[in-house]
Parts: structure tokens; sequence; C-alpha cells
């Protein structure tokens, strides 16, 4: 995958502490890579079936036989099968996560809910009006209830007019792209294709029911599903998730933030807060700090209590509590060998079920807080929206009452800590900006700024971790090119140093004045991985600005150390969302020709956005320059067409 | 898996043409199936990973290492995950199947839709009494707009409670149960399981979010979800679709009718239908039968046309129209051998994509007519309910076009063609009974009938066609118990000839007498596989009426020959009904003896039913009758607690 194949982790904390698993023999996702080798062909170029009894089946790659599974299914149709059901399991993860804000400001608005409320009124009435729901002589909460109704909506309904946020979020000019391809290919085809998700929960359910056996065996038609499918996470779930967790909990605003181990602090009871939700660490986090739980660790002689935070639940709460972040996905393990973590608590989504074993070797408790998500051998508080402050309470005293079980010979804390620019969601980009975004679609006008990137996405120990994220993010700013991160590269990014106001110092010199004239680093972190609808509606909202379809943008996006099905997923909606994008590493495609082509060669007429895979740094940076420059190329040809206030 | 391995078929008519077949040189889901050995056991025993990009991933079947995929996932968690994924597709299937006819009922309702009506008035106030429909004052229409609207909501509403469905068609005495068991699962462990389904559509999202990298991984919590998902297909998505479907078509009447490739008529233009939905087929049977398009045929040369079925779209209009059934799932390949089918014309599911090649070395023409099924090379004729007549018409005309292609040298049909009774769901037989089920519960408590058993699913070329099927419908009637049969199994046994009156002859003496005196056939065809939910019904009844749970009435579930991940959902909500469950061939749970613990020890103490495996006809039949005597014994044990016109 890359040149430093042989290198675990660029990141000089993780290498300081697998330097301790190597000596202690504590066992890593690296060490059960290895003993995974080597790893089936036929599962890794997506030839496997076992879909049905009279398999499992696969393909001969070579085109002798078998060249069809026992029904007769050939490598198109396997391929294209598997991978729409990982896309359906991505979308819903995401969309299962958008369904709890939404069910909880039902909640508080019906009046049941009393732990939580409306933090950011600003953003619900700017959501509402987004929705074309006429607020006039509401109160808040009544508001509340209709964008609930909506969102809650938008899961479950029944016919088959596209669900309302993608109505009303999606430009127009792409929604009629999607309206025309459909009647062109139901013209030329026969076919009733259907690009636009009807409902959140329908589409996966449609792909499962047109994968199994004896159904859909077309690529072409299972892979549309699979783009339906992903818009409905995107333009869905994950954009229900990001708009109510802002109305729930507040929209980021741009704060200092700390990342890597080194944020642990071996004087305190540090809980490690884990998985995706804000709705359960958000109470923790108050719970923690509180003065009386701080005063209980005090008494059990620690200096007080910290959280700090893993993967995406650490996003959202840095993004709005500037909560410090432990690490990203391939830290998890290596945070608890620091030997000073009293609790890891964990919601739903990337937690290593390896950590239960892990934890025992220390005084560390693993605590599982959702039904959704249980691991044998786990201490399991069972979170729930209505008893949000004593489960909290009873999570942060069983991590005090840890304390005293810790071994000092076992602590070994990396000193490893960056400082970072975080919490720039679109509404905080628009403030530094003057107000909206018109200066950055300028700047992209002019060339000022040669595009944007948004990386995204997970670690895979198959790849050196981090190498791809900062490398790509340190490329691009010499290249004039402005990147947004979420997830776990963005964490990545924040650990190498790379997202304070001095990095623009790196950049290109007009990314560099730009971002010093805005106040912004030029490499902006945007929140979790749901939050990648963040980057949907930045990219809208250009493309619009300019009169252009995003296809037309000189954007990418990219998922360069890819590990999830939710990744998949993203890459879906971002590609069908008319924005190409780049992976580390091919997807389980490899043995259908058909499947491949179509993804990164027709998608790209049909859609706008595809595929395009490269492993290594350099040639991986040129490709997405590449892109960027040719869409930049043609849309300056087209520079008459521009908005007057825009063209230079 | 049976003792006849070597031999493809018991079905003297798939003899005859697979010598056509092996003669000719047509391969066959048999060749496919050799080409495909030897077969992964990883896949086999369930503990082949490959839901993220770290994998694929397998555990070392002896115990070594690599017993943790690189997650660190285990062999209890992969093969639960994997399970419950089939599961999800299995209720995904049928409950998409579900939708259709709920969808067209509104549209009938809000007067959208004329080509469709409701044909059977009575079972629609039936149903809407089922439901607690208020029906006073209603016209008709307006009670099917009512019905409509509650089936969808149990598709798509967004809060906790159980489907209305569900509700109000399962016995309370087992929805307490399911809340028992959720009280005190949750009072022991802190956990807080669901087993109800909240929504149709939200179980399976739940099911992917789950299984997703890093989220459940307590195969016991990932099976309860299973099992939430399964009853949800069970008591939703197959209930209404069954439910509907008779309001929509007609509920099935005792009738006469042919089973086998002999009921294919050379002088014919031959239409098989085959797949699952009758939406689409019932109105092509309307048309072809026609004068216009019998006159047609005539003109080309044709006696007229014949619309022959197989697998459960011949079972829906077989139990409705009498349509005559050419085979079950491994006959549709032999089918088109005889040379004499013009069209085959399918809608969804267990189409074998090896039909496409098949029918061109024919002059027959294969037609799909679902945007959820797309076969490359297909002719695609798009169905379409607004234009249900139009379509149709279409569709005839390309099969009446096709006869005159028709090469007579390649026409081979076997003569074989079997008599049988179909056509008994649960009020046909409650007709037979005198008005209701009490003569059956009677017989059940008394003795005179040794138990009820229920045999579906598919054919699976891995057993030799029909064989267990067949056998052990033989076995049981002669043992004194009554059959109940659904999709390829019924017709299975139909093709067998046991599905006539006479048939009763061949039953023990109790059983034959009870026959007799009803006239009815032991072996009763009780429709497709969403019809199981008509067991449902069934059971629950006799249930009630012996004031008893289903977990402790003599019946099983048997799917010997199953394929596809629905029967493994019908296995699954059997069992969670309360129902024990014969499997013929292990599901891939082998790898992780938790899992196989939990589904065939530990299911039996938490909700009565579970599975139990033998590939073996006479033990097979040993194994049920144990079942069914066990449960006999401890019911007549506490005979006295029976209600007082049933204690015999």
């Amino acid at each position: 995958m890359s040149k430093l194949e042989d290198v675990r982790s660029v990141d000089p904390a993780a290498l300081a502490m697998l330097a301790v698993a190597d000596r202690e023999g504590y066992e890593t996702v690296w060490d059960r890579l290895k003993q995974q080798q080597p790893q089936c062909r036929m599962g890794q170029t997506g030839v496997c079936c076992r879909i049905c009894s009279m398999g499992p089946c696969r393909i001969n790659p070579s085109g002798k036989k078998p060249d069809r599974g026992v029904c007769g299914a050939d490598a198109d149709t396997i391929v294209a099968r598997n991978l729409i059901r990982m896309i359906a399991a991505g979308a819903s993860s995401h969309s299962d996560h958008g369904r709890k804000p939404a069910i909880l400001l039902r909640e508080i608005a019906a009046g049941h809910n009393a732990d939580y409320g409306i933090k950011d009124p600003e953003k619900l009435l700017a959501v509402a009006a987004r929705l074309g729901i006429a607020v006039e002589g509401l109160s808040l909460l009544e508001v509340a209830g209709e964008v609930a109704e909506v969102s809650l909506e938008c899961f479950g309904k029944q016919d088959g007019e596209p669900i309302r946020f993608l109505q009303r979020y999606m430009p127009a000019r792409r929604q009629e792209r999607f309206q025309r391809l459909e009647t062109e290919i139901a013209a030329s085809t026969g076919r009733r294709p259907g690009f636009l998700p009807r409902s959140i929960d329908r589409e996966p359910v449609d792909v499962l029911h047109r994968t199994t056996f004896g159904t859909d065996h077309d690529p072409l038609s299972l892979l549309i599903q699979g783009v339906r499918c992903a818009l409905a996470d995107g333009w869905g779930g994950s954009m229900i998730a990001t708009e109510l967790q802002d109305v729930l909990f507040g929209t980021p605003r741009a704060k200092a933030a700390q990342a890597n181990l080194g944020v642990i602090d071996a004087d305190y009871v540090n809980i490690l807060v884990h998985g995706h939700e804000p709705i359960f660490s958000e109470k923790l986090i108050d719970c923690s700090l509180g003065e009386e739980m701080q005063a209980v660790a005090r008494e059990h002689g620690a200096k007080g209590v910290k959280v700090i935070g893993m993967c995406c639940t650490v996003n959202e709460v840095l993004m709005r509590k500037g909560v410090a972040v432990a690490g990203n996905h391939l830290h998890q393990e290596l945070a608890v060998m620091t030997g000073a973590i009293e609790a890891v608590v964990v919601d739903v989504q990337c937690i290593l079920p390896s950590m239960v074993n892990l934890t025992r070797c220390f005084h560390t408790r693993f605590i599982t807080t959702s039904d959704q998500a249980m691991f044998p051998g786990a201490i399991h508080i069972q979170y729930d929206e209505q008893n949000a402050r004593r489960v909290s309470e009873e999570v942060v005293r069983t991590a005090i009452a840890a304390f005293s079980d810790r071994n000092p010979a076992k602590v070994s804390i990396p000193q490893e800590v960056m400082e970072a620019r975080v919490g720039y969601g679109v509404e905080e980009l628009s403030r530094h900006l003057g107000g909206d975004l018109h200066p950055l679609a300028v700047a992209l006008a002019d060339g000022t700024i040669r595009g944007i990137v948004g990386i995204v996405g997970c670690n895979n120990p198959k790849i050196t971790q981090d190498y791809l994220h900062v490398g790509l993010a340190r490329e691009l700013i010499r290249e004039g090119v402005l990147v947004v991160g979420t997830g776990c590269s963005a964490i990545a990014v924040a650990k190498a140093g790379l997202m304070g106001l001095e990095v623009a110092d790196q950049a290109a010199a007009g990314l560099r004045d730009f971002c010093r004239r805005h106040n912004l680093p030029p490499v902006l972190h945007m929140g979790s991985c749901v939050d990648c609808s963040r980057l949907l509606v930045l990219f809208s909202d250009l493309a619009e600005r300019l009169d252009l379809d995003v296809s037309e943008l000189p954007v990418v996006g990219s998922a360069p150390e890819w590990t999830t099905e939710k990744a998949l997923t993203i890459g879906t909606y971002f590609a069908a969302s008319g924005v190409p994008v780049h992976l580390g590493h091919m997807p389980p495609i490899a043995g259908s020709s058909t499947v491949t082509r179509i993804l990164t060669e027709d998608l790209r007429g049909l859609l706008g956005g595809y595929f395009f895979v490269e492993g290594e740094l350099l040639p991986a940076t040129a490709a997405i320059l590449a892109v960027l420059d040719e869409r930049r190329a043609r849309f300056l040809s087209k520079e008459e067409d521009l908005p007057a206030d825009l063209a230079s």
C-alpha cells in the first residue's frame, strides 16, 4: 500500500506505545493482521458469494471454471451485490445514528425530556427554514416538533417521492440531473431506475431484497440502488444527524484543542470516550467536569477527572466542547497501554472488540452504554436519554473507583501533544469569511485557491497509520488546495500539527494569504464521519454561488486509509453528488471489470463523480491535483457564464 | 446430506429432463455445484468475515491462531453477525414484497387505480376487525384505506412500540412472554434487549448497523436482534403480504390443480410465470386467458395460450386460480429444456440467472418485469400497476410471437402430471371444519392427530431434489401427523401425488378418519413462502383454543432442503414464535459453539422454539415425532387446565 508498509505508523506517539506493546507482549491490531496473512483473494476481489446455502461460491479469477456460482451468477453480479450490501450497512449505521437525535428532538418538543434541550435555536430556525417549515406563530418547541417530524418522516415514509431533506438540501440542478438521467435510462432501456431515496430505512431494505438469491443480477441496476441507498445516508441520515446534533448541542465554533496521547494526564482520572454518538458523551462530560465528580476524584487521590476521546465521539465533543483528542482508530489499543486510562466508555461503531481483553491487562474498566453494541466481558451500564444524569454519574463513579487500582509501574504516556484549531462547520467557516461563503467562491473562481479536498475516513493497519492522511494534507496545501477533514483523518492531521493557524505558512501563497486574511488554518476540522454531510453543504453552497453543478467544481473527496463499510457509503454519496473520490486502496471490486469500469469510468458520465484508486502518496497527490486542475480549466473556460460579481 | 446424494432428484420428470441435459450438454445447477467443489469451509461454518477492509478474516477451526479477526472479533461474533445479516436479507425480501400490496391497496382506496380492486370484501373486513379498525359508517374503500394506512405505518413508524400487526395477530400470551423476557434480561444483566419489532423497515437497518465494524460483538445480543428482525417479517411483512393479497385477489378456496412438467402442453403457447409476487401474474393470467389473446395465439398456429408456473408466483396463482404448477426451484432450468416454453416471465426472488443463457439455446423469451430484478441479456418489459393491462398484453404478445420460432425437434415434455387438492388457507381449512378450527384443536387434544408439521422452503442441489420434502410428508402422515406445506416444499409434495383426498388412505387411522370426515387431504397446500404467516395464524388460533402458548403445542416447522436467506428468516420467526424448527442441513453457524448452542438449546428456554438439524430421512422423522410427542405428553399432563369443551 505505502512505501512505508513495514512501518506501522508515522505518529511518534504510536511508535512509542508499539515499542511498549512489543516489549510487554500486548497484542495489537497489527499483530492480528499478520496472523491473518495470507488473506483470502476471493474476498478481497469481491468474487466470494455466501448469499445462499447452495454456496459458498467463488469465481476463478483466471476466467476458467468456475466462472459462475451454483445459481449461475457471474463475477459482475456477485461483486456488485457484495458491494451494495456494504454500502447498505454503512448507510444503515449513519442513518440509525441520525434517527436518535431526531427522536430525542421529538421527545424534547413534546415535553418528555427535560435533561436535554435546544442549545442552538438559531440553527433550529435555519434548519426549519431550509425544510420549508412555516414557523410564524410557532413556539421554539413547536418548531422543534415540526423539524423532528419532518426528519422522522424521511426515515419511514412509504411513497415514491424523494425524502424532504434531500429535496431541500441538494441543489435543484443536481436533483434535475438525477431526474433527467432516470428519464433517459427509462426511455432508452425500458428500465425504471431510481436514484433518489424514497425513505432512509427503505433503501437498505431494498438493497437486501434485490441482492438476495435469484433477484437482481444486473451490475448497473444493483449499483444504481447502491447509489440511492448512499444518497439516503448523505442527504438523509447523516445530514439529519449533523443538523439536529447542532440544534441539540450547539453548532461548532472555532476553538483551540489538543491532540495525541500526551493529552492523557497521569494525575487525573482519565475517561476515554469512544465511538460515534454525542448524545451520551455530552452528558457524561458535563457530569465529569462538574464540581461534584471532581471532588469525588480528589477524594480518591486524583487531581480531578479528565475526559478525553477517540474516533468520532471525540470529534463531536471536540468540535463543540474542545474535549482533547487521544487519537484515531489505530490509537485505541495504544491509549489503553499507557496504563493511565481508568475507563473506556463506548457507544457504537469502530470499537475494536480486542479492547475488552486488553483492558484486563490493566485496571481499565471497559464500559458499554448502548444496547446496540454489547461486548462480552464488558461492564454494561445502559444509557438512557431519560436518565442521562444518573447513568452519567454511575459511569464516572465507576471510572473514579478504578483510579486506586492503577499500577504506576505500568504507566507510560508519550509526551506528544499537538495544538489544533478545530470547529469549522459551514456556519463557522462562513462567519470567518464575513457572513457567507462568497469569498471562498471568489477564491476558487480566481485561482487563489486551487481546489478543495475533503480528506475523510479511517485508519487501516494495511497502511502505515496516518501516512496518507497527513502526507496528502501536507502536499495539497503546499499546492494551494484547501483541505477539509473529518473523522479519523481529521484527527490524524491534528496529531501531526497541521491544524494550527500558523500552518498557513506551509501553504502556497494564494491559500496562505487567504487563510491569514480570514484567520483560518489551511486544513479545516469539519467534524465527525457523519459530518461529511457538512462537505455536501459546503460544496453545494459553493456550486450554487458559482452557478455550477457540483460536478463542475474543483473539489475531490479522499478516503486514503479507509476501513469501514461507512467509508464506502460516504465515497458513494460523494461520487453520486458530483465529487470525484480518491481511495487509497481498492474496494472489493477488482474481480469484476464491469463493476470497476462503472465506478471508475461510467459513473463520471452519468453523475459527474466517480472513484479513482492510488495508494502511493505522490502519485495520489498528482492524481488529485490533475482532477482539480481539469475541473478548474473546464469551469474557467465557461467563465463568461459565471455570475457577474464572481467573474474575475 | 441424504443417502441418495448421487441421485439428483426423486422426481421422474426431473430425471427425464436431466437425461436430456446430459445428452445435449445443457448446463444445470447440479453441474455448477460440481464445478464449485470443494466449497469453502470457512464460509460454510460462518467464520469468514468480510465486513471491513482490514479483512477478509477467517478463524482457524482448530482453535489455533488466527482465533480472532484483525479487529479482535472471535468466531462467536463473526458467526452471529453473518447469520443475522442473512436473516435481515430474508426479512427484507419478504417485507419488501408485503409493501407492494399495501401500497396498491392505498392506491385503490384513493381511487388512483382502477385496474385492480378489492376481490374479497369479507377478508378486508376481517383484517380490519383484527387490526381494531372501527369500520362503522365507512365505505369499503374507506376501510381499505384504513387497512392500508395501518399496514404502511408498520413499515415506517418511528417509535418503540411493537408494530400493530404483531400486536393484533400474535397471541397476547406470547407477547407477554417476550415482555417478561425483556424485563428479566434487563433486571439480571442491565441490558435493554428488544424482541418485538418497532417497524418492519427499521429492524433490518438495525441489524446492518449493529453488525458493522466495531459495533455489537455479543452473540446473544446479535441473535436477539436477529429474532426481532425475523418477527418483523413473520408478523409484519409476510403477514401483510398474505392478508392484503387475499383482500386484493381473493382468499384461497380448495380446488383441484395439476403439478409437474407434464402440465406443459406442446399444442399451446406456454407462458411460465416464475418468482414470488402475484400482483403482475394475476393480471397476466387474466390477459392470457382472455378471448383476444387466445385468438391471437390461434392465428399463430397454437391451440391457445396456457399459463403455468414455478416457485411461489405459481403458489399464489395456484391457490387462487388453480394455475398449473410446472415445478419447484430445481425444475426451473428443466422446464426450459422441454423446448416448449415460449416465455419465462419473472418478477423477483429465486430466479436462477443461468436461465438467461439457457433460454438462448431455445426459442424461449426470458422476460423480466420488475425494476428490482434485472438480468443482463433479458427482455425487460417493466411492469407497472398503473398500466397492468398494456404491460400484460405486451408480454403475452411477445410469448405468442415466439411460438413460431419453436423447434419441434427440441420439444421433449415428460408425461408426469399429478392431481392435487390445493388452496387451504386458514379460512378454507376452517370452512372444511365447520366454521372454525375447533375440531382440529379437539383432534390435537385427544390424540386423533399426533401433531402438525409445516414443511416449507426450498430445493437445494446439495440434497436429492424433493427427497426430504416428500419423504417427510409421507412418513409423517403415516405416523398420524397432519402436514401443512408452503413454497417449494408444497410443490414437491404435490408433484409426488401426496396432495389428493385419497392420500388419506396412507395416513394413520386417526388422521385418516379426520381427513375423510372433513374432506381434507392429509397434506394441506397452504400457499407460498410468505404464506408461512398462515401457519403462524393457524398455530396461534389452535394454541388459544387450547389455552396454551404456541410453545406448548405439538407442532414443528421443517425446512429440510432450505437454500435461501428467506428460509432462515422463516425458521427464526417460527422458533421465536414457539415452534421448534427442523433443518435438513446446517446453517453457517458450526464455527461457533456458542451460536450453535444458543440456537439449538438456549432458545428453547427463552422462547420455546429452537432449531434442530438432521439430514437423513428416518432420523429426521424420528426427531420430529419425538418433539411432537414430548409436547403432547406435556400438555396432556396439564389436561385439567384445558378448556372444558376440549378436555377429553
